[in-house]
C-alpha cells in the first residue's frame, strides 16, 4: 500500500497532512472497500482492540459508518452519547477522556461542537483520536471520502475543477474538503450567497463566487452543502425559498453542467432547497457512493492509525 | 426444515405469507429454540453479516428480543434510535434507508409509528427488511411467537378457539394474531367494549362479542391485550376501573374458563387492569414463555431471510 | 485463585460477603489486570453468556466499565437505559426483569435510583444480578476498586488508616467502602460537616471528625467524596466555597498528609470544590488508578458469579 508508512496517531485534521499522506489513506480504503463486497464482511484486522465513539454532539450517519468500519475490523465498541455522558455532572472534558483512558480504550472517536476538542484531546492521552467532525473546524474522514469517490469516478484529483456550494462560513466539511483538495492539485471554486462564501477565502487559494452558473459550468465536481434552516433566522438570506431559486441545483440550474460532472452531497439532503430530487437521484449524482465509500475510508484511518499504535 | 423453501427477502406482515410459510418459521423456530437451552447458545449462521435495529418508536422488549436472537446468530449489529436519527433533521425516511443501504447493511428490523413504513422502504431497497410493528396495522412476529407458543403447548392450532379481548381496533398485535389464526384453522373470537371491537371485524370470518363471559367459556386460549390508558382519555370507554370489571380476567371472572385454556399476553401487563396478578402469575398463564418463545422466532425470520438473500 | 470457592450467583453488596470472599475477588482482578496489559486484550471466559446492563439511573463511567469488562469477557451485551424502558410504561419493575429473565439472559448488571432495588431482583430471578449502585443503599464494585487499589498500593490493608471526606449520609460509595475497610481490618475515620458525617455512624466501628486535619494527619489514605451541588440546596451545608475552604483538600490543606498518603476519588471531581487540581493531578493521586483497577475488578466478579451459575 505505497512507499510510505503511517505515523501518526490520531487524525485530526485534513490540514495537517502531507498529500502522500492522504494518498496512503485513499490507497488503503481501496483495498477495505473490497471487504466490503465480499459475503463476509469482516477481517480480523482490530481483534481485541477497543473503540470508543464518543459523539458529544447528536449524528446518526457518521456514527453509523465509523461503527460498521469498526465491526468490519473486528473491534470491540463502545458508544457514549452526550446526553448520558459525565460532562452533564460538571466533569471537564480532559477528566473524561482521561477516564477513558483508564480504561485501557484504544481509539477515540470524538465528535464535539468546540472546534478544537479533538486536538486538545489528541495531545493529553496516549490513545488514538479520530475526529468525526468539531465545530465549524473540521470533518476529515467526510472530506477523504469525497476526495476517494472523486478519485474512483474521475481517475484522478489533480487539475480538476471542484466547486463546493452553500454556507461555506459554518461548514467543517468545506473546510476540510478545501484543503484536501488543494493538496491533491485540484482547483476549488466557492459558491453561494456573500453572507456564508466570503471573498476573504480567495486568500487561502481558490476561487470565490456569488453566481451560480459561473460556478459551475466548468466545473468537473459540484459539492453542494445542507442548507440550515436556523441560518436563515440568523439573516444569512432571507429565506428557504430565496436560496433555492438562487443557489439551488434543479432541473433548470443543471443545465449549465458539463454532461460527465459529478454531482456530490454529505447529507442529510434538503429536497428541494440545496437539491432538487431529479438531480440528486439522477444519472450525475454520486451521493449514495460517497456513503459506501465513507465506509472504506474510515476502515482504512481506523486501520492506519491503530496500526501505528503499536508500534 | 420442511419441503418448501423460504423465498421472500422481507417480513412485513402475517397477512401476506402462505400457511406453509408459516409453518416453516414456526418448525425453524422450534430448532433455534434448541439452541437457547444450551450453554452456549450461539450460531455462526449470520457471522459478518450487518442487521440494524432501527426503532423511530421506542421499544425494549422488542429491540432487546431481535438484539438477543441477532447475537445468538453471531450478527453484527448497530442500533439507531428515533431521537439520535437524521430524520430529526428533516431527511426523508426513504433517504435515510437508503442511506443505510448504501453502508451494505444486510437486514433491517423496523417499528415505525406509520402503517405500512417497512413495505416502503423494503420496495425500495436492497437488504432485508423485517417489521417490528408498524402503526396498528402489523406486528408479524408477536404473531409468530404467540402462534408457536399455542402450537407447542396444544400440539396443534386448527380448530382451536382463540379469543382476543381489549382495544382491537388500535392492536397491531390484534390483526396480525387473527390472520395467523385464521390461516391455521383456528376460530378467533373478538371481545372488549363495542367502541373498541367494531362488529365490522365479522366481515374477515371472526365472532365478535360484547360479553366477556360468552367469550371465553369455550376458549381454548385467551390472549388479552394492554389497555392503554390514553384510549380512556379519547372516549373509547368511561374508565379503567369500568375496563377492568367488565372485560378484565381475574379470579372472579377466571372461573368461566376451561380447565386447561391458556392465559396470554404480549406484554407489558397493567396488573389489576386487563390481567389481575392471580391470574398472570397462575398456572394457566404462559406469559413468560412467550417471552421465551419470542428469542426463537425472530432467530428463525432473521435466518430465513438471510439465507435468502444470499441466493 | 486461593482455596475458598464463590458460590454467590449475585453481588449486591460488600455487607454480605465473608473478608476471604473479598481477598478471592481481589485475587481474581490480579490475575484480569494482567489480560488488560496485553496487545489482545480479551479471554473467551464469557463467551455465548448474555448480560443485560439495565441502568435505570444514567451513569457513563460506571456503565463503560461495566461493558468494557464484558467485553474482555467476550459476553455478548444489551444495554438498556431508563427512558427507553417499558417501566416508562408502568410495568413494575419485577414484571421487566421476568422478561428479561424470559429471554434466557446469563447476567444483569443493575444500576438503581431506589435502595435495595438489585436485592428484590436477585431473589426473584435466577440470573446472576450485580448491583452497580442503588440509591444510597450500596455501590460493592466501587468499594472492591478502592480496596484493591489500596492494597495494591500499600501492599495490604490490615491496620491502615483510611479517612473517607465528603457527603457520607448520601454515599453508597462510603457506605460500601466502610464494609469493605472494616471487613479486611482497616480503620476507618469519616469526616466532613456535621450534617452529612452524624456521629451515629460510630455505632458501627469508625471513627467520625468534623476537622479535616485531624481527620487526615495519620491517614494512609485519604478518599474524597463528590459534593453534589444539589445538598447545598437542600440546606445540608452553607456553600460550595464553605465546603471546599474547610474540607477541600488543596495545596494548603495537602501539608497535613504523610507523605506516602494515597488520594483517592470515585470521579468525577468536582475540581476546586472537594480537590484542588494540584492534589488531583499530584504524586499522591491514585485517581486514574482507580478507573484502571475499576476494569480488572469488574471482569473479575463478572467471571466468579457466572462461573458459580454454570454449576
Amino acid at each position: 500500500m505505497g512507499d510510505i508508512a503511517w505515523h501518526r496517531k490520531d487524525l485530526l485534521s485534513i490540514y495537517d497532512l502531507e498529500s502522500e499522506e492522504i494518498s496512503l489513506i485513499l490507497d488503503t480504503a481501496e483495498e477495505f472497500k473490497k471487504v466490503s463486497e465480499r459475503n463476509v464482511k469482516k477481517v480480523p484486522a482490530l481483534r481485541g482492540k477497543t473503540v470508543v465513539n464518543f459523539f458529544v454532539e447528536p449524528s446518526t450517519r457518521t456514527r453509523m459508518s465509523f461503527e460498521l468500519a469498526e465491526h468490519r475490523l473486528s473491534a470491540d465498541i463502545v458508544n457514549i452519547a452526550a446526553d448520558s455522558s459525565s460532562l452533564r455532572k460538571g466533569e471537564t472534558l480532559l477528566d473524561t477522556v482521561r477516564n477513558i483512558e483508564a480504561l485501557q480504550i484504544d481509539l477515540i472517536v470524538i465528535r464535539h461542537s468546540a472546534p478544537g476538542a479533538p486536538m486538545l484531546i489528541a495531545k493529553n492521552i496516549s490513545c488514538g483520536v479520530l475526529n468525526a467532525g468539531d465545530g465549524a473546524h473540521a470533518h476529515p474522514t467526510q472530506a477523504l471520502l469525497d476526495l476517494f469517490t472523486i478519485r474512483e469516478k474521475k481517475g484522478r484529483l489533480r487539475g480538476l475543477k471542484v466547486t463546493i456550494i452553500g454556507d461555506i462560513l459554518h461548514s467543517r466539511v468545506a473546510r476540510s474538503n478545501i484543503w484536501g483538495l488543494l493538496k491533491l492539485g485540484a482547483e476549488v471554486t466557492l459558491a453561494g450567497p456573500s453572507t456564508l462564501v466570503p471573498r476573504d477565502f480567495e486568500k487561502i487559494g481558490v476561487r470565490v463566487c456569488h453566481d451560480l452558473r459561473s460556478a459551475i459550468e466548468d466545473a468537473d465536481v459540484v459539492n453542494l452543502l445542507r442548507i440550515q434552516h436556523e441560518r436563515q433566522r440568523a439573516g444569512f438570506f432571507p429565506s428557504v425559498n430565496e436560496y433555492a431559486r438562487f443557489f439551488g441545483l434543479n432541473e433548470t440550474t443543471e443545465k449549465y453542467l458539463k454532461p460527465d460532472a459529478l454531482v456530490m452531497h454529505p447529507g442529510p439532503i434538503n429536497r428541494g432547497v440545496e437539491l432538487a430530487s431529479t438531480v440528486a437521484d439522477g444519472p450525475r449524482s454520486v451521493i449514495l457512493e460517497q456513503v459506501t465509500n465513507g465506509l472504506a475510508v474510515r476502515m482504512a484511518v481506523l486501520f492506519l492509525v491503530a496500526g501505528c499504535m503499536n508500534k
